[in-house]
């Protein structure tokens, strides 16, 4: 499993069309090869912060299956004029806690 | 449930000494009040990098309840001097997706 994380900055006063943009491509991403979960989370002490969090099988299912996908053509278009700066992408593996 | 979220800094090269002690630490956060679950994750494009995800039933479980507790002592002396630079913590609240 990876966990890809990203940190995302929403354009001044449009959080509210960022959030209801973000409802229809959820059903885009989840519909993709690999994919297994995600969560939005909204920043407490940043405005227009947020952090996307999805969980994938393998790392090639979300750079390769999903960024070369059609459907990932209609996620950025979704989705991408609202982010300032424009999010940078990292990927995670989880470390077993015992 | 709040989301304490953190992307930490391990000084190069002691990776393998704050995985350790992050280990230790983990009895630490899971007996306070509050806590509901933590994980840690690595970031596979950056070295040193990690993803802190903390779920509290409120945010002054951790603010406040952790972060006076004794606890808290002990987790600053096995984790705080790895991180170049010094983390910034942010809180936040999960949105619902349908």
């Amino acid at each position: 499993m990876i966990l890809e994380a990203v940190m995302l900055s929403a354009k001044l006063d449009l959080e509210d069309d960022f959030e209801a943009a973000f409802q229809q491509a959820s059903n885009i991403i989840a519909s993709s090869d690999g994919y297994l979960s995600h969560e939005l989370h909204k920043c407490i002490e940043v405005k227009g912060k947020y952090l996307l969090l999805v969980k994938w099988e393998t790392l090639e299912n979300h750079r390769i299956d999903f960024r070369s996908s059609t459907q990932y053509q209609e996620w950025q278009k979704l989705l991408h004029h609202f982010y300032e700066p424009f999010p940078i992408v990292e990927h995670f593996k989880e470390i077993s806690l015992s």
